[in-house]
């Protein structure tokens, strides 16, 4: 089961569940893998990104904890992050993932390449360094890792090296983008590509309309986004956009590239999908005052959808 | 009239109206300044920033046009961008401009700075240029300038220098930040300062109830700013979160990095208040699939606000 | 008497002599200037560039002082730097110095821009601001600009922009960019271009080897620089190496970024070109110790050079 | 024998021999580690740095060849790179090669890192991850790793935290940042502190007068490099830049960025010392004419050093 470039739908990037004293928590592992993909409708789930704390794993807990979660996901795909500083270590950890079932794999370029040619060179190394087979996904990501990609060089890669199979979109502004990818493809001069949308879903009602096949980003309510991809693609527009519109203050909030991972693993505890919103160490908490917004957030959401409609928060002692 | 720490409410960031042509348009400015600072209610403006498209003036012309609109301001306080590479160019704005009759000026840190002490030392220097009369702003926008001021830094410069009467607070996420500063200011370690908030004021809502004092922004609606400060001084969290809700698709479509300029400036233009969106050149136009975008915002937005309530759009020729 | 690719030789990037009080110090401008084009034997100067303190001139006292030493450059030529963050400044500048008599105007790149095709664009940008018949210098500096230029993009400017004669290389490393480049216009795929470099020099054995048309760069000897550029295009090149070896560890203190200047004009002034090493506020002075240190280099290299063999110092009171 | 604050002389950054086909050399490792810490005097090695080749061996392949070397090295101390995009990783290795044996460790900080207070709590989470008991070096290299740290945050970072017991020094310019902190040093603010400087050695000279105790770089005659150190020492200046002076124009060219380990690598098969100058994939090779440059400077510098009379070089075949 593969990734290839006919990949929709969502694929969320999946936190990673801590017990308060660091340890992996298997058990809201479990739950949420099952959540995500079968309550939530999802397509897939994007493991080992900066948002699943993967820097604060070892090798073998990475290797186990991707074990697990492609054993529970069945038919689904999972896609790991293997970005590393060398590729040494991209090497070891894609051939490894894949020997266990991963769809494939994701590659974001390192932050200190510049003119389009190193960018397009550091691919193929990639490339050769994992092997020809590996479908793996394109992370276009200027604010997080500091290197633009033009369309024009995303199409030098993408019809450089068949391998690559998605493009994960998350430039901002990325909309003409799209547009433009897909006019390539329209045209002949780039062969068709899966393009998922990120950046917390925060344009996905447009992004879909500009020709994306979906999203693949976390956001609390994955369960809502995968309802958007699927109205938006039975072509209700309204009914999406009135969907997105009431979810749109809390996306906001999330998308924080400080306290975002804080805000979403606490509503994925407020909605029981996982036991613990702890971040191993070093991470960051919510204030009393964040927590107070995200609860007056969801309890204006719950107006509009039943989904944000939970149980009050349990006291906490002072932190 | 010069600008002090009681400064609340909203400064508008002010585009800079052409013709087509490319000459400044002064009857949009003049016809501009009225509807900000009358019918909006914003109290101030601020010209001459990156959003004014400052640096395509030249320096003849920012001054024509800071007298412009400063004279037609009356009693309303105008901050100009004085920002500039070396301090000669910077003291010679900032000399003009208030000698013109400006209520102050607004000062963004380089680029090159690193280490708390470089960016003080810088801070330190601009007063040295431009003199210790001038009532200035600091600007923190680390997204756009890549320097990161921390609370402490922050302190450290509005006590060394009692010419900083404001902070234009755009560091995102920045909710904490606001709180930390007036946590500051209530504890006795940093005196009284104007906070107002940019940023598009996609977080506009919180930042209120963590102390700010308003919004020194730029957004096709800046009558919603007005109106939403108001409420929240006023302690209307509900209504104010509805008429935020009910703006924040196109808060978010206008704070895209590239075309945000031209969204607000068709919007501005949509609703009569400059006769064109014409950016001189080199500019971003939209496409005419973004403007479908954006009449779609404005219609769905007008279920909600009278002030979107436009009529249609006149045809274009195509671009 | 406009600059052109036939350029070459030593093009000094001029300081700018100051008062201790901080004025432009007009005699020592005439005297540096005579001694440059005449003694020196360089071919020409820049002017206004980063080392030349112009972000410390205001508007007035940049044109002044540029009309000022072309006045007295006689057939040398002279260029200015025009680099600023927007094109109307760009324009005035350029086009005020052109008509004063400046042989050509230098331009780099602005630090934020990624992507070749954004690169390129710039730079028609700027032609397209300044008009078509100023000739230009290309800078290309990545060190300081963090802009990364392949060859291939250098070559899409020169192909695109027939203003644009000359190449102030400084790369680094660059060795292997001044071949490539070489190669480009004998296998006729660019047309020819001066290329001049940078860097203090510190390559300019090898760069001259390499197809380089001799440097534009600031060092304390730049009769040193003339010599060594004659020697290796008379094919002297033990002899030019030899010269070049003596001057190295100076070149080398000389280049450290933030000292730098201080040490330039320090050796000017022992030199007596200038009067005073004053650098107008904010500056960079020198330590007892540093200045130890350039003395004890100026000795040394005296044994090789009867250029280096200076009076003592005056004595200094304390700083 | 793990490493302390008394620690000075010369730690070579040591290379990683590979054959033509990729394999690490372990002949080569071996001749080269008995090299460098006899014949060559060095105090002590630093592997798995950047210029190692470290991010092109996997895991295993890093600890086998830490273990080889620790095993061979004796008494001398080998301090082993530890900077790890996340802390498990950096606590993997950092615990893995204290138990085979090394002196110590060495931290970089990430690029991302901003203000003063970012960067002494990244150390502190480095040092939680990694344990009190490790002692390990402080890398403040600005320009590859763009994070500065002023001389009061370096005081910070030791006296926060007792196990860092050395910097390695490659700030540029950073003369007054060795006399900044020996002050620190003798007026009782800070705690004694190794500090070994870097930047392929092209300030040794003067670095050592200010106070460093020596050096920790790579550069194909660390011999040179020790018995500079050496005269420094014994207070034989004139004797110490003689020697300096000589080997000036090699270190410098060794000093490009890019094709600096090449350079490094060739000058050491050439002296005997590796096998091969082959880099693992991906790596750059010297051209033809770097080639000639390198052995063109090799022998000039054999007039002055006999470490530099070395044989013809073999033909080679075409790259």
């Amino acid at each position: 089961m593969k990734l290839d470039v006919t990949a929709g739908g969502v694929y969320v990037i999946a936190p990673t569940p801590f017990h308060p004293d660091g340890r992996v928590d298997d058990a809201s592992l479990d739950r949420m893998t099952d959540f995500f993909l079968g309550e939530a409708r999802c397509d897939g789930m994007t493991i080992l990104g900066v948002m699943g704390e993967a820097p604060k794993l070892d090798g073998a807990e990475s290797l186990a904890l991707s074990r697990r979660i492609i054993g529970r996901a069945g038919a689904a795909g999972i896609i790991v992050g293997v970005t590393a500083p060398g590729f040494a270590a991209m090497r070891a950890l894609a051939q490894g993932v894949m020997q266990a079932g991963a769809a494939g794999v994701m590659i974001a370029p390192p932050s200190h390449l510049r003119t389009d040619d190193a960018v397009v060179a550091y691919f193929h190394q990639a490339v050769e360094a994992i092997g020809p087979d590996i479908p793996w996904v394109l992370q276009d990501y200027p604010q997080l890792f500091q290197v633009q990609m033009t369309p024009a060089v995303i199409r030098r890669i993408v019809m450089d090296l068949p391998s690559c199979v998605m493009l994960k979109h998350e430039d901002w502004p990325g909309l003409e983008k799209i547009s433009t990818l897909r006019r390539f493809q329209a045209e002949g001069s780039m062969r068709p590509l899966s393009i998922l949308c990120g950046n917390g879903g925060i344009f996905l009602d447009f992004e879909m309309a500009r020709g994306a096949d979906g999203a693949m980003t976390g956001y609390a309510f994955p369960d809502m986004l995968a309802e958007l991809v699927r109205l938006s693609k039975a072509g209700e527009r309204d009914r999406a956009q009135d969907l997105f519109d009431a979810h749109l203050p809390m996306i906001r909030y999330e998308l924080q590239p400080g306290p975002g991972l804080a805000v979403r693993k606490y509503v994925l505890m407020r909605r029981g999908i996982i036991a613990s919103d702890a971040q191993r160490r070093p991470g960051t908490a919510l204030t009393e005052t964040a927590r107070a917004e995200v609860e007056y957030l969801l309890a204006r959401l719950a107006r509009h959808d039943a989904r944000a409609r939970l149980q009050a928060p349990a006291k906490r002692s002072a932190a």
